[in-house]
């Protein structure tokens, strides 16, 4: 079931280990297929050394596993919740990449103070407020889908691509699973500089004309970046 | 003598390297077997180009050599008096890894501050206590390991798999030496990211419901990360 | 046309992949031939995995594409600007690299405080100005350049091989394009240990008997550096 | 002309690389014959790439050349001057190496604040006098050379095998040219650690003790580390 799928989401699992986002198990990655109302997610704690396409879990959007004899990863009612609110995305992943987690640790989001962040995400990459005892010691995996769908009222996941889990970690999210790889990548990066330039300049101040014309050249009606 | 043990215990050594946690000879793994009353040790200062398992030495529980041609690493006392006092260990690693050596140094404790800390840790890595004259001129490596027990009064070692030697650097456990390994990683990792969120906010504060949530769910008896 | 130079480009874009200065897309390389009044420049986001030195573009002191059937980098007018006012330059390399794209963020420039810095530039490497609504929204990347040109009045391009443009990141030149990547990871580096250095000592005190001496040693009449 | 000396300078060159200290042909290494009187170091500006052991330049103890085609580096008479006042050295490294010419620019001794530290240096790593008008102006690198043996000024250099030039960065030397190389990992190594304790808690105490004791166990008349 949803062969090729399962193979986009296992190099999409793959491909985080070789960007340097991933250590041990911490990362997973999904796709959705919206047509038929299913989505493919790692499965939990299987080491990348021995883990197959065929390993990949099909989950359906009550969050039941369809296909696959391995459960799916702890985090799977997260990729579903977000899959139930954002409509427009395609692919979701989530990591505890050093410097995006540790912003996240921080509890602050990531300050779009260069191009290379507004090339990418319109605005700063926000971060959650954190969980309650309800939310932590109940449904914990969705609701922390649910603190990410809270902070983004008025956002659009498409134009701010990820996110900071406060305490915990980024999630991001893309048309699908390739691109929510690599925006998940931007984000290490953009974490990274971002710590480097206050280190360097507390007082920096970010140029906003070169955030919507940097935003815009890529992704706007008249995007002239790329082929 | 115990070769599958010294097999093990020559991978742990060489995970180690691969993991970027050893520069030249500046760590060891060992591993017990509870059973016969004896460990398994790396040798002192051999290099780990021509570490072969059979250099493996093996000791018993009054520290005297048993098996092997060559001498045991110089922190075996410590290894020793751990596996004295831990009843519960498999497994012990000691490394110089850059930034938990780094908070060692610091003689600081490293702050439980994210979930990637929680799922492996239920509390923060205690820094032990400077040593006093007697026990550096005395025996030195045995008291090292009386430093962290006495650090460990009222603390089970295997919920908190990893300890910081004041001006020294990191020790690890698990129940068993490729644990031991894996806790060594996450100590690096977890060091790295505080010191990095910090310089970020020195003001973060951790949201203590998921340190309770992270650890349970991964160790506590409702586990269900993994498969 | 211009086969050579298309080869030295395309050598030049993967140089800066192999030196860690460019992640996915996010660098340009050109090289100048002055006698024929043409350019030649990496294509516009083209995956360096499948990109060919055929992809090359070929441009004239207009800006048009004379060769080449793909569209040239989005930064090509800024190459362009800085070909048509630096003279005696002969590539440009434009990158993302991490400290040095920290530091234009933060909107400073790399201060020349050690003889690494000094045997390759002859003062601090400057950082531009912010950049007005009408440049950002006019002709932005041409005025990219003009920004820097402006800032260049009167330091000699060849004696200050880069510039940090504000908020984005850095732009560096030679007199052929190898040089100009050479000088990406001097600037990169030079960055890098200067964030550690005034992290280290906030107070510190550079020599200006070195900064002479060591762009003496190696750029002036009598220099004696290299065969 | 000392043949097995050169293979083993040309070797101890490209050590330097392996363990990421040198970027371009930002390093050095020699060592002494003192038997004959000579020494043998690497050419100047010559790549890593295409260096041969043939290349070495053999010099005398008037810093000329009596062997080989190529021109010596230039911080040749550095070399000389140490070991015309460092007669128990048998080996000299320089790099720039990141973090610890990093201390250099900052122009601070690098503190001894933790046993990997204290096992291959017996107290701080210190650091040199600014070099004044006349030195920088006049013989330079041999007066680099002069500030370096008036900073050891009742040190003995096996003792504290390293050494940060003002403003410039390391040298490190030992009883051979290997030994040397290990010194300047280790320089590397702590200098990053260093920095990175100081900005976890600027207010850390390293217990003197175990400066003592570490460098007695490894170099002290009683050493027991190694085999």
């Amino acid at each position: 079931m949803l062969e090729a799928l399962k193979e986009e989401v296992f190099k999409a699992n793959l491909d985080l280990v070789k960007h340097g986002l991933v250590i041990f198990t911490w990362g997973n990655a999904s796709a959705i297929d919206r047509s038929k109302g299913l989505f493919v997610i790692k499965p939990s704690g299987v080491d990348y050394d021995i883990m197959k396409p065929s390993d990949m879990v099909v989950c359906d959007m009550n969050g039941n596993v369809v296909d696959g004899t391995l459960k799916p990863s702890s985090d799977m009612p997260t990729h579903l919740y977000l899959y139930q609110h954002f409509k427009e995305i395609g692919g979701v992943v989530h990591t505890h990449s050093t410097y995006a987690t540790a912003w996240a640790q921080a509890g602050v989001g990531i300050p779009n103070i260069g191009t290379t962040h507004a090339d990418y995400f319109a605005q700063d990459i926000p971060c959650t407020r954190q969980m309650n005892e309800e939310e932590v010691f109940g449904a914990y995996e969705r609701d922390t889908g649910k603190v990410i769908i809270e902070r983004f009222n008025g956002i659009k996941p498409l134009e701010v691509p990820g996110v900071l889990v406060h305490n915990h970690g980024p999630f991001s999210w893309g048309n699908d699973v390739h691109n929510a790889v690599h925006n998940a990548v931007v984000m290490e990066q953009v974490a990274k500089m971002a710590s480097i330039s206050l280190s360097v300049n507390p007082a920096l101040k970010m140029n906003p004309l070169l955030i919507k014309k940097h935003y815009e050249r890529k992704h706007g009606k008249n995007a002239y970046y790329g082929q």
